[in-house]
């Protein structure tokens, strides 16, 4: 992984990551604001040069949610994806605009329902055939009309881990193709007034390197969106493909260029469409990974180094699971660095353990950083996505703070938890 | 598992649960504590029967920690264990007796070790040698005496999940014994004026069904609390045997009665010592999970019901992996019912999905429950000890609320998050 130092200390936003440590304490989330917009427009670009702009790319608010990462996306003129009432207040918070924002969910309650029309929120996926009689009873009641997206299980399986797979039809997402769900909820859809069904949605899996599954999806997708249509007698406009761009966690993950998949699959959307006879639908497109994941880091206080003779190193550090749940939940492979030794060869041989009491609370295991000491400032890179988003308080450690790092400043913009803060909701 | 009902609704502390539901919203956490209550005694009956009540039962404060707990802990003798500062500022809060306090971790910091050793805590088990040296600095410079117990492995592994291993020497935790690193800690610990080594600690693993390992334990740590107390020239007079005792999460397990592993660990305990020429150490345990696990159940309200054909049913409920992360962590088994038609038969084979969007967001797979229909209440069974306190925001999903059953009545004891809450900490 590349990564650029000063004074043998890894630099990230232009800041030294180890006067970062200094200032702000660890551990601590580091969100670089310029790789951060720049993954943004390079698909915004994208969605510009090979859809002439006809669409909106919403950023995953579940990788990464926070006031000012959703202040700048809307900034950047990124759309949203929200998966929750908290995600959605926090939204409203940030000032987003409403129309651009795409709830879903596979059980969202009656109140998040209401409340996501009560704000005006752009589309909802819809998932189910109950949530469809419920969006129906509750714009009814609100006067309003829900404008709706169908989830859609393609079929299509991304090659990927087995947690992260939610294209086939073994998944609790969305309506299925191949038993005649999808059909049946269109013909539901029909009968309701407060429900316009506006298009549909589909989301392959996760870190997935390659666009064959990707364009299979559109083809299957745009067949349907045909045969939804018609069943519909009014022709569907919005197709929504989704997120699950691959990114590079250490030099074994070989991502492809986001552009590669915009020109890939919109050739493909341009081609089916023509061979369906159907107008090009707006394209959405729903990358979160991909636009926060590289750019976050995570910096922790090497605390003891235990080396068992025979069987391995290991370095606690004052984090882990709490902060990063990735490795206990799916083996994610990480890349880390001791941040204030970053130019010295990394050639011994760490497994990084959390500070829980709890085995598996670990980050990574066997591999390579620079020889460690207690006291050293350990860098966990490409933590921005699911990093902060899936913390908790397991021991009762606090969450880290988040700071916005740009050209080599760096300011707050999530405070670090306090004790006081872990009670207040205790009686 | 066997529970009770009332009019078809299941019971729990004495209370209808649909009616708990229906009071204080779903997702809810609800806590009987006649059972925790009941739990706790029936250790510390068993501390005075077999050990003559020389010794403490310390609860593991990580399996559930909250305030309230805290005070019960308190008011019903126990001790306590705690693992970060975060434990600790939560016992001091509850007014929890410090000198009946057990600090444990991996990687405690600076400030954590201080924080004991101002609040006055009575045992630090200390886990490495960076970590002695830091007790002796501060003690040294708050003019106190820190008491230890060092965290040894046995080298015992208990046949578990190998997550929760932790007694064998792959281990983040402790000294090892076979490599001579624990007898070094004792030579480390005789030139430190300000550290007083006072026993020994050991944690074999989790949900051990079975007393032979803790007897091996037993006898593995006797043995070297004799070479230790020799070389120290001072004998060790506390042995901490941990917790690990295993419950009934379904009916596959089989656990042990409480009083059957005290009856044997004690008589291992007094021949190891007659043989060794031992006095009788006091003797301290600590059951977490066993304290509070089966004390608690979770009720859900039932979304939408999915069934596909030919593949399986998901049941999606308005909590998961974000109040329970334990089966995306685990796979751990738990027993779940529809608590509105709890008389009727579990002949439904359901998967419980959670509301996050994650394929990993499950509670249980392919388990038998009553035939379920949307706004049903689900409960799930024994998810008193590590569900609350793995609890995440993932998805920005709010936190349940918990309420206190006893004898029919029902208090809150956690209120249930805010939105507000969310972004408490968000510049």
């Amino acid at each position: 992984m590349d990564y650029q130092t000063k004074n043998g200390h890894l630099l990230f936003g232009g800041c030294d990551t180890v006067e970062l440590a200094r200032e702000f304490g660890t551990p601590l989330y580091v969100l670089d604001e310029e790789m951060l917009v720049e993954n943004c427009q390079s698909f915004l670009r994208s969605m510009e040069k090979y859809y002439n702009g006809r669409g909106m790319v919403a950023f995953a608010g579940k990788s990464l949610c926070c006031l000012e990462v959703f202040r700048i996306m809307k900034r950047e003129g990124m759309a949203l994806d929200v998966v929750s009432g908290g995600e959605l207040y926090t939204a409203a918070k940030a000032g987003f605009p409403m129309e651009k924002v795409f709830f879903h969910g596979n059980n969202k309650t009656p109140q998040e329902i209401r409340m996501a029309l009560e704000y005006g929120v752009g589309h909802i996926v819809a998932d189910n055939p109950v949530e469809l009689a419920l969006l129906e009873d509750i714009s009814a009641e609100l006067g309003k009309t829900a404008k709706v997206l169908f989830r859609i299980k393609p079929g299509v399986e991304a090659h990927t881990h087995q947690y992260i797979q939610t294209g086939q039809i073994d998944s609790k997402f969305g309506f299925a193709l191949e038993n005649g769900e999808a059909i049946r909820a269109v013909e539901q859809a029909k009968t309701l007034s407060h429900v316009k069904l506006c298009g549909l949605h589909c989301h392959i899996g996760s870190q997935i390197f390659g666009t064959e599954p990707f364009r299979e999806a559109a083809r299957i997708m745009l067949r349907f969106m045909k045969e939804a249509g018609e069943l519909l007698g009014a022709p569907l406009h919005i197709l929504n493909l989704g997120g699950g761009f691959g990114i590079r966690y250490t030099d074994d993950d070989e991502p492809i260029p986001y552009i590669e998949y915009m020109a890939d699959v919109s050739q493909t959307v341009r081609e089916t469409c023509g061979a369906l006879g159907l107008d090009m639908p707006e394209i959405v497109i729903e990358p979160g990974r991909s636009v926060c994941g590289p750019a976050g880091i995570t910096l922790y206080t090497v605390g003891n180094v235990k080396t068992i003779e025979n069987v391995r190193t290991y370095v606690s550090v004052d984090g882990g699971m709490t902060d990063n749940p990735r490795y206990a939940l799916y083996q994610a492979p990480y890349t880390a660095l001791v941040a204030n030794q970053a130019d010295r060869p990394a050639d011994f041989t760490a497994t990084i353990a959390g500070r829980c009491c709890e085995s598996g609370d670990l980050i990574q295991e066997h591999t390579l950083i620079q020889r460690p000491a207690p006291g050293d400032i350990l860098a966990v890179l490409c933590t921005g996505a699911y990093n902060y988003s899936m913390a908790s308080h397991y021991n009762r450690v606090l969450n880290p703070a988040m700071v916005l790092v740009n050209g080599g400043s760096a300011r707050l913009i999530v405070k670090r938890e306090s004790y006081e803060d872990l009670l207040k909701n205790d009686l």
